[in-house]
């Protein structure tokens, strides 16, 4: 920030020359600080449209070495060392001072405010036209400084890391939650959880330990500085990916979606983890270095505090999810209301309203705010996005679009421009190669294994082109470099800064520019083509590799409708072509066939040579709650409650579903909605009333397929 | 702040009664300062949670006595007493300090940070369980304090003043240029710029006089601390008019367009006025404070600042407009970039920051950012939305509509909640009355003469039962409130911001909730029709006083630009119709129709009766630049510039056209852009090698008429 507060004084003094010295004396700090600000900002908006514009030209002539991701990148590191050797360095001033001689205090920790009466007993040296003002200045509170040696202290830091946190984050998860709203997804939930959950602490404790054994090996002054705890941290920072340039290279050549979903799935799901995973590892080197012996129960503290922060920051999301979908439930479910759902801009206000409140709720209650939000997203997503208006829909979705394109940018040139302007790196070649290896072993670590373990029990198995395409995708992007600014107190937090910088830079320019080409080494198949993915999010253009054996047969989601509404006839001319697959789990069936059913019959029927579908164990159960319970109680998805839930709970079904639902059989049928449920779509188990057209339109939908 | 600071500590303790005392009492202020954000923030969103979901039972219940904008003042209100007298007033804590010994420091301004080791020489009283640290902590820079014997200091406001500023006003005020693209604004300019300019000046010197003169009749105390400037200040923040209350019922009964432009049109640059004007007044106070003797010298430099910022100020904020569009035109104009148009994202994206830029830009100037980013969205709206993709016109306006949705609703719930916890109020009652009276006859001072002397050149004039109307709409809102909260260091400001406060909530929620009865008492046509101001905008469902006359003709737009092609015809059947006005004005053509000519014509025929239409005299030169020169040049209107400018200009010309520009004659009869110009659409000298499809349309066209 200082060559820019050069900047801003030297712009203060061409514009305001006409002012007297006095004023500018006088008004000079209050003012600057705002300017200064402003100026950054400046800096950041026009960095920005420059790589808007830079990306405009490459989409049209298609570019594929270089995303924007990237070319935000590089536009940082030029405009930031212009910044570093343009400008002149003017330091922060700071003084020490000492609490005046007759002062009562009788609390614990340090008061808020100080009070100041400059110049006091200062020596100052003014020059003739500035007087010395004899005023007295408020200074409040800012943190602790650790290493009082050091000259720079934490505000000169271009912005303050929290922002990232609170401002630029949240925007860019809750875009992701929002979007994962894909059948997809929850078809490799098992691997996704797995590579998310197990793979990143695995890699964490991998480049934590193997780190630890290099810093060991290197000169002392830096082994001393380093704590196992430090580089545990460091393996905790740098373990979540950001596939971003990679996704988008996949949505442009329509690679696999199963491939896109357990990459995406895993990024999003792996930032959450390494969020609170990070979080705990810094509450446990608080205990351990307080009581230096109980290290047993600060270990098991640590652990508590991962799960407990996790789960109950899921819990936080999903609740206020929940919640929207309700309230906007219960808004269309009364005839009265029905005439106000006209009213978008109400009901999008709303569901920014809500998702932020998940937000603060969890930071308040000192659970992770981005956790929640994430899971916000995903129930925004899966529960509330149908009860939306179609003008709320598009809303929604482009404001979140829009603000994750512009959050994501901005770090990309943050972590650019900080390279050169952040006062608090330390280049350590040593640290840095070490860190480059450990975080590529650490990838491998997450990927080879667990791929082996997944396929001893997944069909169809991961190929071993897709493991390296897993292993490949491995960028780091905004939140390792988030969690890696946050805190910069040690020699050795500022070395992990400027590695994870230098990796992220790395990964997203180098890796990223050579995925294309990495698709093509692997031979994985791209230009597939399918019919039920067709929303402007980020799984547009992408296509399965299962579907691609499809033939003729109507969209997906509208034949799913239609099998499931006659799933109880099992001599169907459909049912016969999916083989044994169907005859084996309809023999589960017990009147009501259950959604794990459905789903293994579409894998069957969808990888066509009968080698069976993913089973999807881990959705089972959950798929069951959310269809026969969740489902009908927070949207308008049939079956209604009163026909899922067992006969003692009719009473309270019936209270809760609307005639709506009792009535709109057809609407099911028409839905446009493309990617509204799970894999496993709602169960429609035979009403009990039937209306005739509707019977009429599913043996016609079964004559199509 | 303080009854959160307390609720925060117990949550704190509630929640990590498991952590240790030590590491409270160490954490403690760092994390407690974020959590209390989140918390307040918290309160707040939950606030506008409340208040959506009431608006939306209001609308649907048709409730026209409460605007959302009083709803939310009361809700504001409500809360802001269960924090007042629920919660305890923990104090803000401070000390004095002194520098150290031997500091050196050798500026004349003071240090950025202080260093203060803690418990220092303090006597701290230690409960036994929370240890005293003994660390050293940095605080920075806040503020200069005038009243030291003020114990509350500005740390304890509920927000930073300035975020109103630079966060909530921006976006409102953005939100209102890119609104006003209106041809009925450009109809009323005169007036509107009378009002806007003249009146508030004339408002603020009335207000200003009106309350010194009263503030010398109040007891001593008081008087004494208020200077004239301080009072004129007082006029120049209660003068701007926010009347959204008014206008969303205006919008619900159709009341006639050109009362409607009128307000809004006044509301919009009185609010840009005012800022400006508080500005000028406190940079004459600092100089007059200063130097003592030269009154005339330092009112001359507030002149010229006022003229000086504001005019700097809405260039910065055009230029920013007219380069966006620039862009924008430059991409569509190049065949090589036409595909990709269709990325709307990227062009939505260079919109907005774009258009903050313009904000930052004039901020780091030290010119009024609010002003450069009203006049940025009127070139916005009039040049750049003329070039986006339809997707992005609809990102755009619904991003800005949501955005203007929440800043609004939040100022009022704020204004609200601050009444009762913002330490730094001043109840006088003496001044609170003569503050409503005050601003009563001030906004008749603005109107009434005004309107007398306007119709003495207008025509039509403003009838009596509009000019009560305005006056009626006298709501302050936003600016005013930012205005007064931004200073409150001495009892004369705090008396001025309690006085605001009061004086916003009166008339949002009674004048506001009187609205639809002064109309009706006021005899003021509502539920005109109207086929040309559909678009999902605050004119949506305005109708028009004088197009309430025509019947069956074509959509006025678009009989604009059919006239316009024809208007070199005078046999036109409908050109007949119009009477002598059309003939009279048609002399003073010299082969290609001005657009003022068109203007008036239109308006003659709208009025039906032949008394003439406003003539709109301000505007004439800059329509004649603008359909001239700016449209040609920034859009793709026609004509091209080639016809447009004189012919030693032809050469520039041909290098600024686009071959797009001389081929879309069939084009600009498709339109849709309902409300793309100004009343004087853009003049349309007939073609010298005129399309033989087109004119054939053309006379179509007129058959029509």
């Amino acid at each position: 920030m200082n060559p820019i507060i050069f900047f801003g004084v030297f712009l203060h003094f061409v514009i305001f020359c006409h002012a007297s010295g006095a004023d500018i004396a006088l008004d000079a700090k209050a003012t600057l600080l705002h300017r200064i600000d402003s100026l950054n900002l400046l800096i950041y908006t026009c960095l920005l449209t420059l790589t808007v514009l830079t990306i405009w030209v490459f989409k049209h002539r298609r570019v594929s070495w270089l995303h924007e991701t990237g070319l935000a990148v590089i536009y940082g590191l030029i405009v930031g060392a212009i910044i570093r050797y343009a400008g002149s360095t003017n330091q922060i001033t700071h003084i020490d001072v000492h609490p005046a001689p007759d002062t009562k205090y009788n609390l614990s920790v340090p008061p808020d405010v100080l009070r100041f009466h400059f110049p006091d007993k200062l020596q100052v040296s003014s020059s003739g036209d500035i007087p010395v003002p004899n005023k007295t200045y408020a200074y409040s509170f800012r943190g602790e400084i650790v290493n009082i040696e050091q000259n720079e202290i934490d505000l000169k830091a271009t912005f303050d890391p929290e922002i990232f946190f609170n401002i630029i984050l949240p925007p860019i998860i809750f875009h992701a939650g929002y979007c994962l709203k894909r059948k997809y997804f929850f078809r490799n939930l098992g691997a996704i959880l797995t590579f998310a959950m197990v793979g990143t602490a695995l890699s964490a404790l991998v480049i934590g330990s193997l780190m630890y054994g290099c810093v060991q090996l290197m000169p002392a002054s830096l082994a001393a500085s380093f704590t196992f705890l430090d580089t545990l941290y460091f393996g905790a920072l740098i373990s979540p990916t950001d596939p971003l340039t990679v996704l988008a290279i996949f949505s442009q050549l329509k690679v696999d979606v199963n491939l896109y979903a357990m990459i995406f799935g895993e990024s999003v799901l792996n930032d959450a983890v390494a969020l609170v995973l990070s979080g705990a590892i810094q509450n446990y080197e608080k205990r351990y270095s307080n009581d230096g012996g109980f290290e047993i129960t600060a270990f098991l503290g640590a652990i508590g505090d991962f799960i407990g922060i996790f789960s109950l920051s899921l819990l936080v999301g999903a609740f206020m999810g929940c919640l929207t979908a309700l309230i906007s439930f219960l808004i269309a479910r009364d005839k009265i209301f029905t005439h106000v759902r006209e009213w978008p801009l109400l009901e999008s206000a709303l569901f920014v309203l809500m998702s932020y409140a998940a937000f603060l709720i969890a930071e308040v209650c000192e659970l992770t705010g981005v956790v929640a939000v994430l899971f916000c997203g995903i129930c925004q997503a899966h529960y509330t996005y149908n009860n939306l208006s179609s003008d709320s829909r598009n809303r929604t979705k482009q404001l979140f679009e829009l603000l994750n394109f512009l959050a994501e940018n901005f770090i990309f040139t943050y972590i650019g421009v900080s390279m050169f302007t952040f006062p608090k790196h330390h280049f350590d070649p040593w640290f840095i190669i070490a860190g480059f290896i450990t975080s590529t072993l650490g990838r491998a670590v997450n990927i080879y294994p667990l791929s082996f373990l997944l396929n001893l029990g997944r069909k169809p198995p991961i190929p071993m082109n897709f493991q390296h395409m897993l292993f490949f995708s491995g960028l780091r992007g905004a939140m390792s470099f988030a969690l890696a600014i946050r805190n910069t107190v040690s020699e050795a937090r500022q070395a992990m800064l400027t590695t994870t910088s230098l990796i992220v830079i790395a990964t997203v320019v180098l890796q990223g520019g050579a995925a294309s080409h990495a698709l093509a080494y692997l031979r994985i198949p791209t230009g597939q083509s399918q019919n039920d993915e067709n929303e402007a999010l980020p799984y547009r253009d992408v296509r399965s590799l299962y579907q691609a054996t499809d033939s003729g047969g109507p969209p997906s989601d509208i034949g799913f409708g239609l099998r499931n509404m006659d799933s109880t006839q099992p001599s169907s001319c459909d049912r016969a072509t999916t083989g044994s697959m169907v005859v084996k789990w309809g023999n589960g069936a017990k009147g009501v066939i259950m959604p794990w059913q459905l789903n293994s019959y579409d894998e069957g029927r969808g990888s066509g040579d009968g080698s069976g579908g993913e089973k999807a164990r881990l959705a089972k159960l959950w798929g069951a709650v959310d269809s026969r319970l969740l489902k009908p109680l927070l949207t308008h998805a049939r079956p209604p409650l009163t026909e899922t839930l067992p006969a003692f709970m009719r009473p309270v079904a019936r209270v809760l579903t609307t005639t709506h639902q009792y009535t709109q059989g057809d609407n099911t049928l028409r839905r446009t909605d493309s990617d509204s449920d799970l894999c496993i779509d709602e169960p429609q188990p035979v009403p009990t009333s039937i209306d005739p057209q509707l019977s009429i339109n599913v043996r016609n939908g079964y004559g199509h397929v």
